[in-house]
Order: C-alpha cells, then sequence, then structure tokens
C-alpha cells in the first residue's frame, strides 16, 4: 500500500455537489473497469461503448493503454508493483474522471484481484462495475492480434499474463460480457447495464 | 525527463474524434493551468469558476492538492524531483481530461518553468491557458490562511516555495488575475478567456 507522503496539505472544499453535477448533466459518474486477457477485446468494447455513449450525448471516455501506458505510466513496466502501480494511478484517474461525472471505461488486463478490488474502492457502492471480458486463452492465443503470445512463449517477452504471469478472474464481476457476439452486441450489454443501473438515462 | 519503460503496447484508435466530442458537447477540452504562491487563491479561484462553469451548462473539473496529493500522487512529497513528478502526473492526467471534453482547471503552486512548459507539451496550440494567480508573497504570508508561512520561517516546513524554495514566474502567461478583486470578479476573467477563444459558447 502507497503511504501517505505530503504533509501540510489540507482538503479544499468544492462548490459544485455531486448531485448537482449529475443533475445539470444527466449522468451519474462511474466506473466501468474491464478487465481480461491479453488479446480478449476489451479495448475494443470499450471504445466502441464510448462511441455509442457520446452519440446518445453521454460524456464517455476510455482509458486504456493507448493513453495510460504512453503518458501517465510511463516509468512503468510489467513486474508484479510496477503492474500494482500502474493500477493504483489508473484506480485513482478513474475515481477523478467518475468525480466529474464522466461515465469512464477502463481497459486493462489488470490481473491481480487486490489491485481491482483497490480501484474499487475509491468508489460509492454501485458506481464501480467490473466487467470480466471473458474470452478463453485459447481463443485469445489463437487471436493474437498483436503477435504478443507468440513471443511470450518463444521466452521473448516475460511476466505475460495467461501465459507467464498470473491472470486472477473477478469473483463477482458486476457483468460479463463474451466476445462470441458481434463488438456492438458486447457494447450495448455495457449499454443496457449502465441504463439498468440508473446511471444514464434510456 | 522520464523514459517509455514499457514496450509491447500499441496504440489503439478511439472511434470518437476530437471533433466530434466537441461537437456533441459544445465545448472544447482544455486546461486552464492556475499556478501562483501558496496562499494565492488558486483553489479558490478554480473552485468558483468551475461552479459557475457548471451553472453555464459547462463540464468543468478541478484538479488541486485536495484530489490529487490525497490520491494520485500521495506517494510523492516536496523534494525537486517529487515535485516534477507530482506535476509530471497531473500535466498527463489534465491532458486526458482536456481530451475527454472537460474544461479542465488546475490548480497547483507549479514553481518550476519547465514543468509548465512540460504540462503544456501535452496540448494543442490555445487549449493550455498558464493563468498565474498573482497575488505577492507579502501578501500571501500575512493571509496565511493554513498557518504554513509562519512554519516556513520557523523552519519546521522545509523546502517552502517563496521562502526556502524558488517560483519561477511565468513569462508569457494567457492570463493573469490579482486577487485584489472579488473571487466571482476573478473567476469571471478566466470564463471570459475562455469564451472569447471560443472555447465554450457564450
Amino acid at each position: 500500500m502507497v503511504e501517505q507522503k505530503a504533509t501540510n496539505i489540507t482538503k479544499h472544499i468544492g462548490l459544485v455537489s455531486p448531485e448537482e453535477r449529475e443533475e445539470t448533466f444527466n449522468q451519474k459518474g462511474c466506473v466501468i473497469w474491464l478487465t481480461g486477457l491479453s488479446g480478449s477485446g476489451k479495448s475494443t468494447v470499450a471504445v466502441k461503448a464510448e462511441q455509442m455513449l457520446v452519440k446518445r450525448g453521454v460524456h464517455a471516455f476510455v482509458l486504456d493503454g493507448d493513453n495510460i501506458r504512453f503518458g501517465l505510466n510511463k516509468d512503468l513496466g510489467f513486474s508484479p508493483e510496477d503492474r500494482t502501480e500502474n493500477i493504483r494511478r489508473i484506480g485513482e484517474v478513474a475515481a477523478l474522471f467518475a468525480n466529474a461525472g464522466v461515465i469512464t471505461l477502463t481497459a486493462f488486463i489488470s490481473p491481480y484481484i487486490k489491485d481491482r478490488d483497490f480501484a474499487r474502492s475509491h468508489l460509492a457502492e454501485g458506481r464501480f462495475l467490473e466487467c470480466l471480458v471473458d474470452s478463453s486463452l485459447e481463443i485469445c492465443e489463437d487471436r493474437d492480434p498483436k503477435g504478443l503470445y507468440k513471443k511470450a512463449r518463444a521466452g521473448i517477452i516475460p511476466q505475460f499474463t495467461g501465459v507467464s504471469a498470473p491472470y486472477e478472474y473477478p469473483e463477482n464481476p458486476e457483468l460479463e460480457v463474451t466476445t462470441d457476439c458481434t463488438v456492438e452486441e458486447s457494447a450495448q450489454q455495457v449499454i443496457d447495464q449502465l441504463v439498468g443501473r440508473g446511471l444514464i438515462s434510456a
């Protein structure tokens, strides 16, 4: 666990209450945390759901390897410690986005239960939806869109989730999507979940 | 400069263009980067501007010590290196918010020019507005709302900006606000700037 290092800092009171924000923008900020193996389709589902949400006029945004690993977390690699710090920071940033009222989709392997639970701990009940993108290792490895499994099997990439590093499945995810349907159908499942929970309007 | 550590990552193409996002929400994501001494009024101006923006139906959000130092950057202190890493991460997160279409107000002392310029470098021309909250050291020290200057003068707090650590003034800030007017007037200056630049509608 990361310890609070800076002292001499004080809490500053914002002037916009969460309720005011929700009413103004007619949506409740939350995090849809997609987790699953490399190549399972997390980012694909996330960006499709984002597109469908924005088309509905809903403020939505995706955090994924693209905008995090090349930016905020460019100083981190794939050791267990770095993975934990990676997910810690993403959890903090996702919570900031949710507090800003944004429907926030995160698409990271996030293989450890404790890291995902830590991300969950930043948000109020019902505002963190863990979503397992459930493609089997076989399917992911067969797909291998980036050729990473091949490299992992050849020992070129160490600590690769599912091959040489563990993936801990969620025990009670709020949602499971498979990718044996179309990506639109998977994304629609995410949206149905948001509507069903009253986080966005129908 | 932080080096890119993770390899084996690929850019994933989003499906929502910045233009589509801007048109849908009728605002252009940007960063208003408030900088100034401790006690100069950065957070006060930021949260007032946020409130006035949300009242206009504009998605706006404040990043400040409250939601950053206790969260994302709780592992960082006030050494020069930690300050730089603090501002680096904030710059990355502010850029994410701007890319999500949010009018993003940041309120951090951010004493070093090179750190502020690095934050600026993440954004397109015209999307990063440096805003000096210009209260003199005398005034800030006289105000001393958190009793920090007193502690800094007594040597209890080391590396305190303006007392025992430098503050580098912006050379060409897009905006300067003083706090010899009301906080509403200062916040209105920020909003006028946003309107004047076509980032939000009048």
